[in-house]
């Protein structure tokens, strides 16, 4: 057994969130949530209390809005988003009034109020069936920890060693506004307990392009202060003080994949053509219409999934019409005349945004949700789709509907698409009268009849991840399932496949913007499978535009054909490798 | 505007559980649940209380034991299986004992404590995915309604007037012991406000064979005792205070029906033979041993599905081999060397039939259930195996595997059942040797693989209510959205198509045993699309068979493949009415 002193290596998984490869110092950011204490007050110290509580809300505002003013001009535009959805979160009387009546009603300390208050609402959100907006319960926690920290005296800032460079932030969770904060120290790399592929930490790291992975569980209790530490990005592995032949190897990884980024960018400007002269469309996923300079950056021809949640998301009231006007607009004019499609609503079944009015149920992922919800609260769908046939006057606007499962949905949808673009007409207010509707394939029954639906319907975008999760009866954020989460299943590329034939028959076009889409790993299967259209996080455009640059498509044929008759998915893999290869 | 004395006619709709139609007059049962008054004691008087509490216990044990006892020979064999489950209900330290500590911690009357308890263990129920097993969660509030019966001093019998026939039974639910106690009244029907396909109302009620309507929602504050009503067992109507032509009407339907009923038992003896000489196996879906009765009277080749679970609920620990081993045997026996299908554990995601260990999830029909929970838990998945093994040796004993997705779920199945067979050769303990091992193609993967299953399997079993649930992403017990639930959509009659071809390619039986193989107007479709086994409900069994001897196969294939090939659920209501009059 190594003496104590000595640095003992060892390695942990977690979910690799952001790509590349780090090598530095741990810097662990400390977890007030984990350090509150319950005590109880004597009835006449509950005024002061309250107003220490509010004298902590109005020290956490004011950082807050500091840090707001001092965002660097190059920030990445989440960061002004995330800063603006915290101090909303801040402002709710969830927060800013309600802890007060627990401390009255319980006799206790503001920080176990808050506390209290914070868990209810994470109970909340947690009921919330769409992942991405379940995640953003996050943002609740990380709102609590800053007022915690205001309540106990602790820094706003945290204190990072000046001049070091090659910092790795080890945190229970990392919060946007930390992010901003460590804006101007060189962060090699970041690693949480908690979060996933969509929490902030996530978005951020691929938005600074840098390393990490979260889920790591139990990080910040194994890892110490200063221990080196290997941060595999791809892989998803943390090597804690790694030896000096881990290290040498890594060192040379590190070096090989920051040549791979050089080499990626160099083809920003190509257009995405195989070597048998196929062309692709490679779109940009987008949550903010401050995304689109990202998307224009990798070289996106048009933005193939812009999900309009993000505009519904942590607030008490529904975005107005002229809201979302404005932000639809803004997209559009962003891409010059590019197309811009963009998906309805897609709230998931128990939640109008506000985890107040959470409907309990047993399977939201079965339930109330997307275009099932729209058109059971048609004053909330008419505003939508007012506000982008208003916009598409001002660009290459395409709406797209989520979870479409019979043409009768489809029906119902267009009824109210008409009826909108009617009472613009009376209003003689401009939109493009040619407007394209397209459908989310995701529903397994969609896919199975993609050709009635693509009689119906402008285009296709096939939602993988959803049509992932139906196909195998697996809700893959559920860890005790998700390792039977497999985009390789032989049933799921025959969905997709359905689909793109289905399209292909009624010349219309298809997309996957799933997932799968940003795999380069699954490029040549999916080009193979008869794919032209591709949308992905803008990380990933470039990785997938060389898969194309290097594929033949007749030389797919026969082994795609092959994967996709093949009934078990563990003969698959080697198949694929095998295709990879061509 | 009529008089407040003249009756006023109005008609109201439930879910159709039990078919029949009654006319008669209503005889409300009251819900000692809603009358529960809350209020405080002080703190000398709880002692008093806690023993109020034990003397009600003891009473509803000592009334459960004298109905069990003096139930009739002929009695349905669930009724003894439902007072027994009761009886440990009761007996369970969460309703014995736990209300006691809330009456000393709430200081509260005891009516209150355990109607506190009981909304805990009624929630804890609600996370349950399984719609059969978070039905039984009525067996907790019926015995909790019981105790409190007790407390308050209400009669146990619930008078109802002597000599009067055609009662009609209007409860907010009903419990199998009322049922019983009732049982020398002759009634006409029952209707509830809550329950479902399978609570205990619509279980009993088929057993009974009376008509039964249950979910009717407010029948028993809108009915009032001694009016008259119909009952239509078929349509799901309830006509309070019919008018002369409306009785008349209903009065002819009611003799149509029940000499359709007689009818259809002349034919219960007769071979399931198409009129163009296709031999048919019709078997029954059973939930306890005793069911074998009822299926062998409806003329039941053999038993199609045995669903397991029942001996796994409403109980703190697992049956032990041993136990499961009688039971299993018990069905083998009883259909004399006819087939038993007995389908291996289909507990949900968060419960191991105990409430207190219950983990919550947010999507439990996409989580850790049937199969998977099976796979998770060896020691659980061999005992049932060495149990099902055992019991072939007295019968003619097939296994069904609940929820495959991938080939690898099922060879860690086939690993799993060598073990236990093993260890049965090592103990000289004999078994079928040659036992069937089946699929459930439940799954949308799994449909679409059904090739790759048939290969490794002896036999196929269609779960179509699973499969509806997940191909059109709708939980049909969730009534935002259960609507959208379609049998008929033309994406799972392809998914049902698929894998009856993939059978008959393989020369593998494919059974239906979800409820689309109990419904008389599909059964001409399903031949059509090539099924020759069907497995249902016995009180179903006849009316399928007529519809089987009424068939001439060949006329149908090109209006099923019409059927089959048309995109749109809404064009195949027409088609299948046309079908049906071939």
């Amino acid at each position: 057994m190594p003496a104590p002193s000595a640095p003992v290596s060892f390695s942990m998984h977690g979910i690799a969130v952001s790509g590349g490869i780090a090598i530095g110092r741990a810097h662990l950011v400390s977890n007030a949530l984990l350090e509150v204490a319950h005590y109880q007050l004597p009835e006449h110290l509950l005024r002061l209390e309250i107003a220490r509580y509010e004298q902590a809300i109005s020290t956490v505002r004011r950082d807050l809005q500091t840090i707001k003013q001092q965002l660097p001009a190059g920030a990445p535009a989440e960061l002004d988003a995330f800063v603006a959805t915290h101090l909303m979160i801040l402002g709710d009387k969830h927060l800013s009034e309600e802890p007060k009546h627990i401390i009255l009603r319980e006799q206790c300390n503001a920080e176990w109020a808050v506390k209290l208050q914070m868990e209810d609402l994470v109970e909340q959100f947690e009921q919330i069936e769409d992942e991405y907006l379940r995640e953003r319960k996050q943002d609740v926690v990380q709102v609590v920890e800053r007022i915690i920290k205001a309540l106990l005296g602790h820094p706003s800032q945290v204190a990072v060693r000046e001049q070091e460079s090659d910092i790795i932030l080890v945190a229970h969770d990392l919060s946007p506004a930390d992010a901003i904060q460590f804006k101007h120290h060189q962060f090699a790399a970041f690693i949480t307990d908690v979060g996933g592929v969509t929490s902030h930490t996530a978005i951020l790291a691929r938005s600074l392009n840098i390393p990490s992975i979260v889920a790591m569980q139990r990080a910040r209790d194994l890892i110490r202060d200063d221990e080196l530490i290997i941060v595999d990005g791809n892989q998803g592995v943390v090597i804690v003080n790694p030896d000096k032949d881990t290290l040498g190897e890594y060192r040379l990884k590190q070096e090989q994949w920051e040549l791979e980024q050089q080499k990626l960018k160099r083809i920003r400007l190509n257009k995405a053509v195989t070597l048998d002269g196929t062309a692709i469309e490679l779109h940009a996923n987008i949550e903010v219409p401050e995304d689109v300079v990202k998307a224009k950056a990798a070289g996106a021809t048009g933005i193939g999934l812009y999900r309009t949640e993000f505009l519904f998301m942590n607030r008490r009231e529904m975005p107005d019409e002229e809201e979302q006007f404005i932000a639809y607009r803004k997209v559009a004019e962003a891409m010059k005349g590019l197309p811009v499609t963009i998906r309805t609503l897609d709230l998931g079944a128990d939640k109008q945004m506000n985890p107040d009015t959470a409907r309990s149920c047993t399977n939201p992922a079965l339930g109330l949700r997307a275009i099932r919800l729209c058109l059971a609260d048609p004053p909330i769908f008419h505003a939508q789709l007012r506000a982008l046939l208003r916009a598409s006057h001002y660009g290459n606007i395409k709406i797209l509907v989520p979870m479409l499962s019979t043409l009768s949905e489809l029906r119902q949808t267009k009824l109210m698409l008409e009826r909108a673009k009617l009472s613009l007409r009376k209003q003689q207010i401009p939109f493009d009268e040619d407007i394209k509707l397209g459908g989310m394939i995701e529903v397994p029954a969609a896919a199975l009849t993609a050709e009635a639906f693509a009689q119906q319907l402008d285009f296709l975008s096939i939602g993988t991840n959803d049509l992932i999760q139906y196909s195998l009866a697996i809700d893959r954020t559920d860890d005790s399932v998700s390792h039977l989460y497999n985009p390789l299943h032989p049933a799921v590329l025959q969905l997709v496949e359905m689909t793109i034939r289905a399209g292909e028959k009624l010349g219309k076009p298809v997309s996957v913007c799933g997932e799968m889409a940003g795999d380069p790993r699954l490029t040549k299967l999916l080009l193979g499978l008869g794919l032209r259209q591709f949308s992905m996080h803008s990380a990933q455009l470039l990785a997938v535009k060389r898969r194309i640059l290097q594929t033949d498509v007749p030389r797919l044929g026969v082994l795609a054909r092959k994967i996709l008759n093949s009934g078990d998915s563990d003969k698959i893999e080697p198949l694929l490798d095998k295709l990879n290869l061509q």
